[in-house]
């Protein structure tokens, strides 16, 4: 028998979740690998696990209605891992071939009964991967991933650019945002880009962005005066920030509304009012949310077919920040939602990933 | 020499306008209307006058940016009205044609040198009538321009109802409101609507609504929880309306913010705060701006062609508060701030209008 680790969640915050006792890894369950019933399905053993914002949303009562399940009290807590195949009952899929999908935050899993029609299916269900270009495995949570499809996605379709027009993007050193600031510059946009420290400012202008700022330092609303106005928004924070946007619009502007990190750890009552919106109508500006897996079957093959070619190529750098072991996660949630890593947040199983 | 009265901007309001001193008549004017020059243009008697929650947001300093330009303190004000021709020297336009356009709110004005390129524009510039329908002249200022042109281009192009789904107006006895309230009737839609007394809700539900509340009577929020999800929302309201529309949005729902009369007597800083956009994100819904002129070029022919023809017909009802003469634009315009009036609030100089 095998020790299967696994992280669960175990204490609802209130407010900034406590990296000690909200997520913990639990080594009480064993798994016999070469004998587990896979009825039909496979055993995959997990390389590394997303850390995403949207993930402090899930850490509620299950009874409170969101964007997504929550998750529910002293269970495995599930996301976007990639994994390799140990053993397989399905043609499909044949043992050693690597795995992306939404499965639980443990070592090893089953996944019973793989179906042919839902494996065709793209967004949250398994995906067989490729990796013709040898990309470490690990990049397929980030930046070949739901925060690099987020990226391409929003500011392809939603945002709909025209080469001169000019962008903004907040939390621009952030797994999403580092990749938005480079799809933008090759589209011909001007950038205008914010981030929470002058480390991170530097690694923003390195990408190429044209002006970037550190929002806890400058006045967002003057820079974006200064250096606007604004064609397309892809926000990533929402209150404040989303506000000082709205209003620095330009005619027609695009706003994505993808995440809204400055807005999670306060309760509704504390959620910050955006007093503004009527200049939607003067600006005769469109906001729209964005959520990644409504996108993947319009447009996940040509960002297969690009995005790995220009992170082999060097033309897409890619920021991570990897964090080694299970034990790590609640450390690295809480990071993330203070703004403590810089690009994409990961939690590596294996080093060779 | 004849008198030529005209409204003139007086006063900039706090809050409320005070209706006898902050648009007030001026009649120390004259015109010499057999003589006066009209450098190959028309001269025209204005019949009526439309009057619009947008033009609070005009009577204001005119050093503070809008939508719209601000009204200059002590000069005529504009907008869109409906007028005769009484003479012409342009073979574009003929005298005794009627024509509507952006005019000064004057009995008499002299539109010197009509272009041909302009007059086929569509949206702000002057529009020779055609009315084969034998409507009431004043129409033009109400169903069957700026207020039922919104109403139609929102509902058309912005919100792509498909029969079966649920909208819901706020404002829904306003000069817009009641004609949306039928479009989409008429499109197969569930509407779902609220006005601010219970002989408006009566009213409302007359024109075919399914569901009508008195919000200020009913709580907005729960309504649209019992009635709702909504698929469409046609805002003219802003604020807590909206607010709790976007509480109760279904998938992919579609906003049209296109007024937010209640906040137009508040100071930028005294405007309420939205605070969940974030279900933007949930609900992969998409709120725009509409601004009435953007969309003629695309569809007046085919408003021309129908909405007229339904007036005509019967088929759609359209409510008038109507007020006779120039003297009671400041009482109008109150009326129509804090929803005294029911439907299009229009000023007519001539009763044969």
């Amino acid at each position: 028998m095998t020790t299967n680790p696994r992280i669960i969640f175990n204490e609802i915050p209130h407010g900034l979740p406590n990296p000690r006792t909200s997520l913990i890894v639990d080594n009480t369950l064993t798994i016999d690998l070469d004998n587990v019933p896979l009825q039909g399905g496979i055993l995959v053993k997990a390389l590394a696990f997303s850390l995403d914002p949207y993930m402090r949303n899930r850490m509620r009562p299950v009874d409170i209605q969101g964007d997504i399940d929550a998750f529910p009290l002293g269970e495995t807590i599930n996301g976007f891992s990639v994994a390799v195949v140990l053993r397989s009952e399905t043609p499909l899929i044949q043992a050693g071939q690597h795995v992306y999908g939404f499965l639980h935050y443990q070592r090893y899993s089953v996944i019973p009964s793989i179906d042919a029609a839902v494996l065709g299916l793209k967004g949250l269900s398994l995906q067989v991967l490729d990796n013709k270009y040898n990309l470490p495995w690990r990049y397929y949570v980030g930046a070949l991933g739901m925060s690099g499809q987020t990226a391409y996605y929003g500011l392809k379709d939603i945002s709909n650019p025209k080469p001169g027009e000019t962008l903004y993007i907040s939390a621009a050193c952030g797994a999403v945002g580092h990749l938005v600031v480079q799809l933008a510059k090759a589209q011909g946009l001007k950038v205008i880009a914010s981030c929470g420290s002058d480390q991170k400012v530097s690694l923003v202008k390195s990408l190429g962005a044209d002006h970037v700022f550190n929002y806890k330092t400058a006045d967002t609303a003057a820079e974006l005066h200064a250096h606007g106005p604004i064609d397309i928004y892809f926000d990533l924070v929402g209150g404040p920030t989303l506000e000082a946007a709205i209003d620095n619009l330009a005619c027609n502007a695009r706003i994505i509304i993808c995440g809204m990190i400055s807005q999670y750890n306060s309760g509704a009552d504390k959620a910050y009012g955006v007093r503004n919106l009527w200049l939607l109508n003067r600006y005769r500006a469109r906001m729209q949310g964005l959520v990644v897996i409504d996108w993947a079957d319009k447009y996940l093959d040509e960002f297969h077919d690009t995005v790995p070619r220009d992170l082999a190529a060097g033309k897409l750098k890619y920021l991570e920040h990897v964090y080694h072991g299970m034990d790590k996660v609640g450390e690295a949630l809480v990071d993330l939602l203070v703004g403590n890593n810089v690009g994409k947040s990961v939690l590596v199983l294996e080093d060779d990933t």
